[in-house]
């Protein structure tokens, strides 16, 4: 079925080769190298395989703005700023954020080979997409992978009414049995702002516990909410544990500050508050650790999917069919649209549009 | 007044180096070496001063049962059973759990010192009491320190019934100015089980969305949810984000299993589901990493320091006075408590006069 055809009914239906040529072509249109076009469209692509379409192709537009307002400079090569056999500090120079990403994970997987361990924190970077993408890296070679990265103050903190803290995902990527990852990638947020901007396209209440309005109290209207948030005039998403300490709130604020320190504070670079500024100044980190600083890696990964498969066969809560393994659902899903396409919503489907038509280059 | 006069109030009000005295002389009657000792009553007392009372001297009869029924084997020294530059793994061969986690940081902060990061991984151990206790003595000499354990199984995972998870707490703990230290120390469960006790003992109402009944659904009666726990019926706490998935209970699972990697899975020993039979089983995990591989150890903590004040003098929500980092509040409890006296509840009292009698040793 051609993309022509679906586009009639507003969701284009392409293959991840095509959207993903389809992307490199906008972005080397943009003053993007071809290593920056190239790994950006990667990592984007990636995204929508796994059902995080929040971190997908829909933000190619905003990838092409960022170089015209100069949020992001491409051409922009990371410099190291202080280095040992074990660490190093990055300043991205304002660049390409997966590029910067992309070089500073190299780096990490690179000094854990010679050193057992390799942590890399990265300022003046800009966006990098899905944090699991470089953990998982660290995973396919035996060792343990982290990344973290800082974004746009969307956040308020345990009994606090402003957006001080961004998103601020934390992924973990372990190596399993048979080439398999557990990946925990996730933000430290109740929900990232995209789910509640899904629930204001389709008319619904938020449930208490995801956002807060302007006294920074729970709020079930999503567009009070973003309304709020858009103009800064209180309010905003809550952290993990949702709002209060009555279930932990304080816990995923806790979380949240732990990816502003290994991210902003390690690299000295800009604390979420500050990013967006002119430039992006977004700050990441990485961490690769080899398995056998601890054993045989055949044998802990043995042991570790011994326990996972001991969770999965465990009986599940009433009315439930499965318990996943993190990065379970994410991985399924990518083999099949792999072999199949992917479905574009009508906004994303409209923007490409208007991408193609704005340089010339076609879907398909 | 003395402890003897609040006893009657069945309220045992006594200073921190008196408890403390009392405990080192109940262990050292229980086999305890005098280093066991010494750093078992260290631990479980500064639980209390920062009140943390589920893991403080109210665990001392615990402690001392666990010699009894041998799951603590005191006297064992842990071996190393395999060793690099920056790593460690440690079989504590079934002694003593704080004895043995603070030999296991100790290396930890020596390893760092030397290569700039020390992780060390500990199998057959036992409760080790606060995780934070270790993380910060790393904040105290210009290192990140990071400290994990698992558990006995109280915990269900995302859509599952039955309890294959500990409590699983994860501690993190950065120096900033002026010797402070902010530290991120909590359970990857909603609440500890001791909170439902509680509950249960004052005849109130559990909230929906901390713990699950015997089909897995979220309960609100803590009898049952304590009873089936016991009898293990089904259910039993939740992880951070509550029931499925639509406020991040997932990645309180995700959390969980973190901790079982990092503990189990690293040093090959029991995952929670294993530990308690026969012996103790327990693993922990250290880390250390210098904040001087990343740049000048002052200019990182001043640059984290303005960024805290910037949270704590961001504005407040609705009805609230102040937003604390983590940290404060039991830190500034324990100014207090060491300066006055700490009091233990009618419960805790009862089990120490009885300790105090059994093992003929005044409180006082």
């Amino acid at each position: 079925m051609s993309a022509q055809k679906k586009s009639s009914k507003n969701e284009l239906r392409i293959s991840a080769q095509d959207i993903n040529t389809f992307a490199t072509k906008v972005l080397l249109k943009n003053n993007y190298t071809k290593d920056e076009a190239k790994i950006t469209a990667k990592v984007l692509v990636e995204a929508n395989l796994r059902g995080v379409n929040s971190h997908g192709i829909s933000r190619l537009k905003r990838y092409v703005d960022d170089v015209s307002s100069g949020i992001c400079t491409p051409g922009k090569n990371p410099k190291i700023i202080k280095e040992t056999p074990v660490s190093s500090v990055i300043d991205g120079q304002g660049g390409v954020g997966p590029y910067i990403a992309q070089i500073a994970m190299n780096i990490s997987i690179a000094k854990a080979k010679k050193s057992g361990i390799g942590i890399v924190s990265v300022r003046n970077s800009n966006h990098y997409g899905i944090a699991g993408f470089y953990a998982e890296q660290a995973a396919q070679k035996n060792m343990m992978g982290f990344s973290s990265t800082n974004s746009a103050p969307m956040v308020v903190p345990t009994f606090g009414k402003n957006m001080v803290l961004g998103t601020n995902p934390l992924a973990y990527a372990f190596p399993s049995e048979n080439k398999k990852i557990l990946l925990i990638d996730m933000s430290t947020s109740v929900v990232p702002r995209g789910k509640v901007e899904v629930h204001e396209r389709l008319g619904k209440d938020i449930p208490f516990g995801w956002a807060t309005d302007e006294n920074g109290e729970t709020c079930s209207d999503p567009k009070r909410v973003l309304s709020n948030m858009l103009d800064k005039k209180g309010g905003g998403l809550l952290t993990l544990g949702g709002e209060g300490e009555i279930f932990g709130g304080h816990k995923g604020y806790g979380f949240s500050l732990l990816s502003e320190i290994l991210t902003a504070g390690l690299s000295q670079g800009a604390f979420s508050p500050d990013t967006y500024q002119g430039q992006g100044k977004i700050c990441h980190t990485f961490q690769s650790i080899k398995l056998d600083l601890f054993g045989s890696p055949n044998k802990i990964k043995k042991h570790l999917s011994n326990f996972l498969e001991y969770i999965r066969q465990s009986e599940k809560a009433k009315g439930q069919k499965r318990i996943y393994i993190h990065g379970e659902k994410e991985f399924e899903l990518r083999e099949k649209l792999l072999k199949s396409q992917i479905t574009f919503d009508s906004k994303t489907t409209e923007t490409l549009y208007s991408l193609s038509e704005k340089f010339s280059i076609n879907l398909k």
